[in-house]
């Protein structure tokens, strides 16, 4: 159920639905726009009647919804939601540049990197603590040690620290140290950990699953959103299919889809979209050309030393290089 | 690395072997094999040395391994594994029937559908507590008062139980209540899950993730007997691709892809592998054709009124009738 | 649309549709059955109206077919089609063998698995004269003279020939020498080749596309049987997935999807289903169980010298060993 | 076999080389470049001696194939092709626009699209004669009639004409009134038709089949080239994936994949590439800034009454709002 306030609503009459909702032991969505507000109503588990809320004081309407979404739609919400990362923003007009290493493999090779990241102009910076890897027996991040590199990188550069969690007790380490939490895409059906991060403060990086449905990826944020955590930004990373000359097929096509049906930024990973660092660089235009909020970009100092996803990492040249093509194409199509 | 032992080989000796590995900061995983003891090796960060090992009293030789796998490989032990789950064995020449209601709707429900399990002649009831649901708002389980009713089928029936946990505290849960854990398609890839579980005492069923390679869903296994958990049975449950006439598609060939590298049991979710209850039996059959250990299959006793998969869910009667069939297909090919 | 003919219709009656189909510019396929004939009506561009044939003597009701078959439906043809290749059934209770080499590479080699395929009770014999290769450089078949060869195994041996053509002229020339065309996985979609084979008098064997739907693959039986030859045997022959441990992901559950459907024969192909040796055999035995009407195998004296495939190709002691299997788990599911 | 000259070889020493590889009762194909001529041999049944042409006048190396392409490759020929149709260029800077209707349906429309496709500047003209149809009851194309129709757009907007052929009927057909003929997805491994084709003194234009390898794409390149025509243009129109939110899951990663490989040229097919209307401009840029040579795109004058994939054609003024949009951004990577 969603209901829709009229455009000269007061505070106190959306304070005034609220209390009706949870009155019903359900919860309430609030979600301002330009021209009204509108609220999500969510717990319930049969059909509620819209009779509660119709004549309610500032209520435009009481709409039902049928869609499997409530909370992620641009039918609760028409304006596209920009979500704050420490006072940086993804999905405003601006190109959102996250870039760094796969992980942080120690304080020199972040820096190094960090500065040519900055250097570029982008203002976020990504760096794996706790890397989920296919083997038992492979580099598995820094964990905690990670994180403090990366605060260390905060106050030098300026830079917003978007690291991922893979479990609870990561989740409290990245809300510690750092400005966004990312959620992998092995982790995309992890509902425990969806929950938890849509109880934090800090907003959610959220990738797509190797095989996820769009669907599946929309119903995934709003598990996030369900706890109250509006603040989600979506990855595509590409999906795995029958090709081969990728690690991935990067669905390109998932930017418009989304912005059909979500108020919700979308980005590309260009990197780990192909898995190979010489299609990086093309993949990335093509992620702005298509329209993303953003770029997210594996950035390694010397890649063939790179303790994890090395065949994909940009050298910091290629980097800067990179930085440029895309502006230039940001620039003319917004 | 690998340490084989000869056959006549003493525990003294076996132990003496696990004291060196242990004294590098290793862990020893001993797996006592019909002609000889084998031990592998894990937690070395780097290259071991073969002269710490190959003069010891009692070892054959030691190998360096060159597959991403150590422990579930054909290579440390070429008996196949076989499981105990409560006394019941799933991996012997038996075929392991394991049945059940998708989830634990209530006790009624559950009796009815463990009556004919049982009738049937299986030893194994499944039955969901924790429901991994794609959409937050779906039905996602009556979590510890199911397990409670889980632990009187067994009661009753002497059936043994299997059951899914999502994350630490389920499997805290389940380790109470169940006799085996099961790991789901979405978390193939939850270490810290798959971790967790590697600790447990109890037995572990590991589904195949939706689109997980051999590799990975060996790896995940590894992963588990890495924590010294060495009782994992594989799952397949159809892998997503293309085809749009089944809600999976069940990868038979596994059983024998698995069989060439692994000495791990292998069994078939003929009910998750087609989505569609219609097929469900035919599909049985051909997974104790191609040779699996066992069977996974839901079970409903009003498949129209499940809170969730009832499309795939047999009925009771067919239930029975599916059972006669793979039973026979058993007996020939056994 | 579909006229369907009372049980007690005459010939006379039949004839008399079919005069008042062919009248209006369409054409008629009679299809007789147990308990009635039914004819199905194509060629038309628009709508037909319902009462040009409800009130002609014979006739029971005319069905608007709303589904895009009309031809390969179970709504046309309740009974099971027996297709009939030189005398020889598929179809009917018994499981029907169609083995052989990939390619037939000479006459000792042909003859040398032909005298085996007999051996163990088969009654169809497999051989490429035309292969289609993924390189313009592959060994593409012995043409003409392949054909020949099968002759004189026919002659020989008393086996119906399989063998496949690429294009009009290779079926003017299978037509020539076989028993029975094979129009294979790449050419599923060539339509000119399926109209062609469509008017052929001989039956027709058709593979699943790559990546065919169920849908795309039944409308490419359409494609044949709308042309008149309403003799046609699918063949499932594994499709493409991101899965790499086989060459084709074997689709069993396609069995039960066309039962469900289609009146139509369907065969596994367990030798390009898998790719691979060691699994043709487990997933024959399935394929068998899952209850498909027959099997393709490829068979090779010596599967290390073949021209092509000799991976995926049994030596003549695994095919016999093979053959005793699946004739075990026939004769107790059916 | 690739023989290369000297940098200064005259045409007699090339013609010598030629003249030695057809004693040999082989086929030269001799491939000029800007610094010095290469000539790829085909037609060898095993290894070539490299002591026939070392010490040929004017032979620089002879080097042996190991790769699987021997003409498409950049091995063969490091500057970038660039197709001729008609005396409109392919795969030089600038952007190749091919546009028009799936399907002619009559003259009326097709005047009304070539039009707005004259009017952006585009200089390629596409539209269907003969449309492979997944059901035998769809329409099929105009046939003759619609290649009539497209000769007298070329005389009126003086655009090239492209179309498609199924079989060699058609292919001798749109030789004779099209600039270039089209080989479709389903046609890809459809050898008689690319040997046909590679027969044809008209360039090709190569669509990548539906679930076909990069190496599968490019070895149907080869068969075209391997009969003597190199004006060769590969087409990614999407590929067949688990995805459902397009029709085709875009591949726009082939690009760089294939610029690593091969000389030929390669444009996007935004419309089959997405299946839906609303992606196809976003597309259509992610294709230009990916770095395609081209694009292929379907415009109808009223799409909504299509008689074939009227859901995935732009509107006339979406199209030219598209054209505005890709030059815009080809502008800035080029």
């Amino acid at each position: 159920m969603l209901v829709v306030m009229n455009a000269n609503a007061t505070e106190g009459e959306v304070a005034g639905v609220v209390r009706v909702i949870e009155s019903l032991g359900l919860r309430a969505h609030v979600m301002p726009g330009a021209n009204r507000t509108a609220i999500g109503i969510t717990g319930n588990k049969g059909v509620i009647s819209l009779q509660h809320f119709e004549n309610l004081p500032g209520v435009a309407e009481a709409i039902r919804v049928t869609k499997p979404y409530k909370l992620i739609t641009l039918d609760l919400k028409q304006e596209r939601t920009i979500v704050d990362v420490g006072g940086a923003k993804i999905g405003n007009s601006s190109l959102a540049m996250i870039a760094g290493p796969c992980a942080i493999e120690n304080r020199k090779q972040a820096f190094a990197v960090a500065e040519v990241v900055k250097g570029v102009g982008a203002k976020f910076f990504r760096g794996g603590a706790f890397k989920p890897r296919t083997s038992p027996y492979a580099f598995a991040g820094l964990g905690e040690d990670a994180l403090k590199i990366l605060v260390e990188i905060r106050e030098r550069f300026g830079l917003k620290i978007v690291s991922e969690a893979l479990d609870e007790p990561g989740v409290d380490l990245v809300e510690k140290y750092a400005d966004m939490i990312q959620v992998g895409a092995r982790n995309m059906q992890n509902y425990t950990l969806l929950r938890r991060v849509g109880r934090s403060k800090l907003p959610v990086l959220l990738k797509r699953g190797m095989a996820a449905t769009l669907e599946e990826w929309l119903l995934a944020a709003e598990y996030v959103m369900a706890e109250g955590n509006y603040q989600v930004v979506l990855c595509e990373r590409g999906v795995r299919t029958f090709a081969q000359h990728t690690r991935n097929t990067l669905d390109l096509a998932a930017v418009p889809a989304v912005r059909r049906i979500s108020h919700l930024p979308i980005i590309i990973d260009a990197s780990h979209g192909t898995g190979k660092n010489y299609m990086v660089t093309p993949l990335a235009r093509a992620g702005v050309a298509v329209g993303a909020d953003g770029l997210m970009i594996e950035v390694h100092c010397k890649p063939e030393e790179a303790l994890s996803d090395g065949a994909q990492a940009l050298t910091l040249d290629e980097f800067e290089q990179m930085a440029r093509e895309v502006r230039a194409i940001h620039d003319v199509i917004s």
